[in-house]
């Protein structure tokens, strides 16, 4: 794994350049990324474009011997752009035009703004295509940051009704798949059809749904557009996409078809701050993130781009965006980047160098001060930087354990939820954090992968069953388990014929009749767990595997095929995911709260994300708090 | 009491129309509402109307043996006409026009649409007004439903202006009534009146009350003008208005008094967790409801239209729409079915018969499945029919206690809570809970209702005190309690000269000199009580016939008449309703936690609405849950 | 200090106002505040005057003995106005105009209403400048209240590009400044600069901390255009404006220049529920507000103009506008009108005289009650008036700390809070309470103000050090204590070379490498106090004086100056308190809970704030609730 940098050339005196390139390298890092914001730099006036400083930059750099991942700047368009076409902005939910004076405020349906993009793309890929610094391209940065996937502008209603005739082909056909009848809501044209935008109350919920899948269409055809102008100019060089934390608005696996490398921005303080973890664990793991949060992206990006990823942004101390923005733990940067380089990752790139005095991310921490000393992070990357050189390079194994996740799962539960905690992410976390509490490394991988070969199967929730999911299922060895929900939904989100699980009961033969939704608070007792949150009734020939006290199944068994009724609490994740390995006969380790291990094709890592001090079994040994042990597998 | 369901045939294919007709028949229903979301269907392109398959559903029904309550379409404007007349949706609270994709997008004080409900309602009426099996007609749907009663458009501007003038006559009477004066709002002229809206802080109180007087007023219109089509067209046929829970929006008197029959929509689950229970009641009640909601509705409607009423709409399974969706307890369906029927309900209909598989309410239950098995409560129904047979018809008796509720009160208490827990329509259920607690029936009445013959007269709290009501109140023999802000304001929602309780000093000889609120939280002991949430001062030779720890006086007496000068807590409530019980000779029965008793003209019902089997004392034995006992009275 | 009352003649019918300026007067009111709101009526119709009424009213105040305030109305423009320049109302936040209806409605930034403003106040004062009953006028009434000071307007964006090319000459010189060139938000001419308005995430601090500045200098220029007209025509008079509590969204440094006497408006118990005080805290001093509350504003308005203040408007009873509204305990109204005196006001004026009976403000206590009898305050008034009488005039004495606050601060820190709960005014008011709980009196004074003399200065946190205040720390002899982020930014938003303290270093030698924030609930063990909330890192040779338990230094001490580096809890505040005063030799008195002593020159007071009696060590004895005790140095 490569170590890196972003670095903004643009924001410092040309003459420090050279001496920023010469620390770099004497850190560690072999790889920086520029360019993404410097659109106002390159283009100065409409037309005009300035080409100097950044061949000197980029000269500079790979003079030092680094290497460059140049982005693309188009998520910021500069002032003069937007005032030459204002209806690119996007338009937010309340119907209030995005303005001027941050980043991403487009609209990725304005044809006049992908114009733009193209042209300014194409520019920056004739000149450095062939550059022998520039060893990968991102597109844009951070697609969808700051709530900007979904517009409200005409330029987004225009290109939906487009959308919209291109998948039914009729009004009438629309009209009978979203159910329109109801309430009258049936168009007579395409023309007719508008955003689900301000509407008394929610909209049909399949409406919502098309405008979901539309919004991450118009997204990867965005990101497709540029790939493509790159692709044709810099032949052969790796082009890759910043994803973020806990980002569903689209689809990462589509778009993560089209580049080569999935990377992700990586910043475990803040989304434990920033998410549904409680007050508990956000004080226990205040100074270095829940165990799983970083791990579960990696697994997740893993399986968005054919296995190649990175971390191309990484939290090197406090950040200035959350809520609240502690420091990490002494010791916590060289543990996230060696768990990077434990789940495979090709890269591992800091953000940002130096930490910049002005503007909206001053007090986002760098490997630098502001003041060019050292910040607490430098010496910590210098040492991973070490470690990584003695164990050579790592490489994923295939995990034992594959864990479905689907963006369009998330959407389904976030348009209808049915009960106000039902949160598609935390059921798959939750999913994810339960197989990592007992050592067993895990696979994210889409409802298309390929599952065979895995020795377990986990699907939290997947309401819309893709075409052969269940056959190929069906057709799998090992233990699987389906959560509620699945099958719920067809693809016009619309209840299946014969009732959830639908698709699905090919897999297993039951039929779910009747759903609730218990309040924050309720916990019905079972046998060593709770049901809360979720809770399905079902009709079936089955026995139940599992109960509530009142003899009401909650996880039933067909063959290897589990289904599971409720929401799932730790207790009964446990148990699940004990009785699983067992039957698969996958080697569990159950870890004292705060140890992770992982394993890749030739080491076995183990962290301790906890504060203090921990015994750990496995080791015979006590590690101290922030830190890990590697050794040969 | 006859049972019913709501039915949507053009959500079905035509084949299954005449078996789910039969299938209703069996179950024991006899009135099937249809039509009130049909717009599209009934006239699918501007002009042309398709009554076919509308005369063949009713058909097809009729055939079955099941009488039809008819809804006019005109909640749900379909797409074609918003685009021919964009500016009649409602503009809402932020200025934002209210989009088409759900339902009630409509502005009531838009002319241009009022005419288009006139023609659609005229059509429907000529075309069906004589048919034999339409035994009631529907207006409209939930009128007021997702906030949709106030509108800030430019046609109800307009219309507010015009409504002014006719209330005032000049801008200076207008200025005088309202007290411009203050702050400089003084109107030249009625143009100069906009609606309160975007105020920089409040707007003024009056304005605000005038401007829900007006709403309401377009409500009734609105309404009216639909009753008139149809009373000249079917002459003689029972027209009805399906209101909502907890909803004072409108002034539901006043809408009633056009109409024939009140029904109301009764979702028991959604509105326990939808409102301002605590989340102890959440718990205990989660799959009853709290056991006087239900109750606390059919005695409200009761007394809007003339004692006729009925329920239109009974929840029968989960809903979709609450923040948390739980499933009934074994048994309730058929509890709030016997419910309504001890209240005098000439009809239930439950909602919907089949749970549509697509769209908003697709995980709102049914009596059936999507897939057309029976639902958990079908059974139920079966039940309540057989039960409902056994008995006969039950008619309301006169109840012993009249509370007085004014939907002008709950405006006057929301446009000015004073504190942030002066909730009007809490503080009457407390009332109505307190009363049911110790076994009373209720007649839930509004300030202009005859209050001669009652035994009890409760007014939790009267701001607005109408002509004349005062002077009844003193004509009474029996116990009156006349509850905090009683008086307070006049019609102008000024302060009384003299002070509050205003025209009520001739019913009890005191003046409130101060009010205070107190924080959530704050309790201030008194004897077996405590203040909470509100507190008057009072000027009075009477002596507090109760006091605070303090001394100062909480309740005060003169004669059968009492004055409460603070937010009554439980423990007050149960001591007053004690009280003015024994004066008044009505026979209490103390009831054990979620019991309920309620007595038609021939029987007595008891109701367990706990979760558990209580022993009930004064039928000697135990009520298993959800479960009711039955007796002549 | 005189008393006087604040009265809206044209409320009344005029036959009472004789009477009541007879009652005013016999009550100990020697002052009366009219026509601040009376718009309308001086000019109901655009140009046509009407003054007579006004002058019969004035006439009639001034023959009972009353010395007039008289206020502009423009904080009222009449809804003819309005009509005649639609675009005059300030857009809010969300990028709506603000409605007519209520008050301050109006942009500052909008020329046709400055210019209007200009002839109503012109007018006002050629007629009533020379006037003897006129002892004192005030501008516009409680600039900013209801969220008014930012506007988003045309208007207000034009004036802003203005105010941008005069502050920075050139669009370059403003790029620089602001550091446009992070995310390409450079612009090329100062017409393409807009408000920071609806920008996708945050906008640039450093163009937020402009737009701040650039409002707080439209409030001081609309303020400043009033005075100039005033003192032209009324040579000699004091001018006031009326300033509010907790508010700091303009500079009141910068408006107080330019009046004589600053004045405020006390609601201490509104102030309690409204503002960040725990639940217990509002419950304890439910009915007598924080024992801070009104003193830190007269401290800190008393060092806004040349130390001439007053009250303007003083709470009388409970009040319309807080979450909730108790009433005050008896005594408060007279120990908040000591507690002003014991500061040196030269004014206390009770709002309102008469409670007035409609209209927004209905449910404001006044000394009278709507039916003119006199309200619970009346006679506590009188009290303090003979209370006052009997000391004579109270002037303040030189406190023996200075606290230093700054407005520009708290725009700094409310822009970056860093951490959610970093408030600016709850850090100084925790210091300010600090040191009244010892006993110590204290002047808030602004960084520009003279700190010689003072024995000891706190300076709670002051991002932006103003040029020469470094130096005049250091030459300070007495304790100084520095706050956590003091230094941190230069005056264009940008961390300093150097990194924080910037120019302070020269007072103490350390530098800030890392700051974090803490999240609510967690709360770090050091010896006697707690690390909560934010914390920072310190790279010096100095030992510290104070440490947390794992050895990082809290508070490091140079000589006279120390640097806390943490958000002080009371236990560090105390012992902090306790070292500076020690080291300076002021006495310190340690108090029992919810006592306060200040001290004038010729007199000290005890208050008790408290709900109960408290036995007071210095006075040897019991203060009953709500008291006070008075004695000559």
């Amino acid at each position: 794994m490569k170590l890196g940098c972003c670095y903004y050339p643009e924001h410092w005196p040309e003459d420090i350049w050279a001496e920023d390139a010469r620390r770099m390298a004497e850190m560690g890092l072999r790889l920086v990324r520029i360019g993404e914001f410097a659109w106002s730099r390159i283009e100065p006036e409409p037309g005009r474009y300035d080409w100097d400083w950044l061949d000197r930059a980029i000269e500079t750099l790979h003079a030092a011997g680094l290497h460059i991942i140049l982005g693309t700047p188009t998520a910021t368009p500069p002032k003069w752009l937007v005032d030459r076409m204002p209806d690119m902005v996007a338009i937010d939910e309340h119907g209030r035009p995005r303005g001027f004076g941050s980043r991403r405020h487009y609209c990725f349906s304005h044809e006049g703004y992908r114009t733009e993009c193209a042209r300014i793309v194409t520019a920056l890929a004739e000149r450095y295509g062939q550059h022998p610094a520039i060893v990968m391209w991102q597109t844009d940065n951070e697609y969808g940051c700051h709530d900007t996937v979904l517009s409200f502008s005409d330029a987004a209603a225009s290109a939906f009704r487009g959308w919209c005739a291109a998948r039914y082909g009729s009004p009438q056909a629309l009209n009978e798949a979203w159910g329109n009848v109801f309430w009258s809501m049936e168009y007579r044209s395409f023309a007719e059809i508008d955003p689900p935008h301000l509407t008394v109350t929610e909209a049909n919920p399949a409406h919502w749904l098309d405008y979901r899948r539309f919004a991450s269409d118009q997204v990867a055809r965005f990101n497709r557009e540029q790939v493509a102008i790159i692709r044709a100019r810099a032949p052969g060089v790796d082009i890759t996409h910043n994803f973020m934390g806990f980002f569903t608005e689209f689809d990462h696996h589509d778009v993560g078809r089209d580049i080569d490398v999935a990377t992700w921005d990586s910043y475990p303080l803040g989304f434990l701050e920033q998410f549904w973890f409680s007050a508990q664990e956000k004080a226990a793991y205040l100074r270095q993130g829940h165990p799983d949060i970083a791990a579960f992206h990696h697994d997740l990006y893993r399986g968005c781009s054919n296995g190649r990823w990175g971390v191309m942004e990484q939290q090197p101390g406090p950040v200035n965006w959350a809520r609240f923005n502690p420091a990490p733990l002494p010791g916590m940067v060289a543990l996230w980047t060696l768990e990077a380089a434990a789940h495979g990752a090709e890269l591992t790139s800091y953000f940002r160098w130096r930490q910049a005095p002005f503007a909206q991310e001053q007090m986002h921490a760098g490997l630098l001060r502001p003041d060019s000393t050292e910040a607490e992070a430098a010496d910590e990357v210098r040492h991973a930087a070490k470690v990584l050189a003695q164990i050579g390079p790592q490489a994923a194994a295939r995990a034992p354990v594959a864990l479905v996740f689907s963006y369009e799962a998330a959407w389904v539960l976030g348009i209808q939820p049915q009960g106000a905690s039902m949160r598609y992410l935390e059921l798959v976390f939750e999913w994810y954090s339960a197989l990592r509490r007992q050592g067993l490394d895990v696979d994210i991988v889409s409802p298309q992968a390929d599952l065979s070969g895995y020795r377990m199967v986990c699907v939290p929730s997947l309401p819309i069953v893709p075409e052969g999911f269940a056959e190929r299922l069906a057709a799998l060895e090992c233990p699987v388990l389906l959560g509620p929900r699945s099958g719920s939904k067809t693809a016009s989100f619309t209840i299946p014929e014969g009732l959830a699980p639908g698709a699905l009961r090919t897999a297993i033969p039951l039929t779910v009749t009747r759903v609730e939704s218990l309040r924050d608070g309720v916990a019905e007792p079972a046998d060593g767990f709770a049901v809360t949150r979720w809770r399905e009734d079902v009709a079936t020939a089955l026995a139940p595997e599992l109960a509530d006290a009142a003899g009401r199944g909650v996880v039933f068994r067909h063959g290897k095929i589990r289904y599971c009724t409720i929401w799932p609490d730790r207790a009964l994740l446990a148990l699940l995911v004990e009785r699983m390995a067992g039957e698969a006969g996958v080697e569990r380790t159950e870890l004292p709260r705060g140890i992770r291990l992982r394993r890749t094709q030739s080491h076995v890592f183990t962290f301790n994300y906890s504060a203090q001090g921990v015994f750990v079994p496995h080791l015979g040994a006590t590690l101290p708090p922030a830190s890990w042990h590697l050794a040969p597998l």
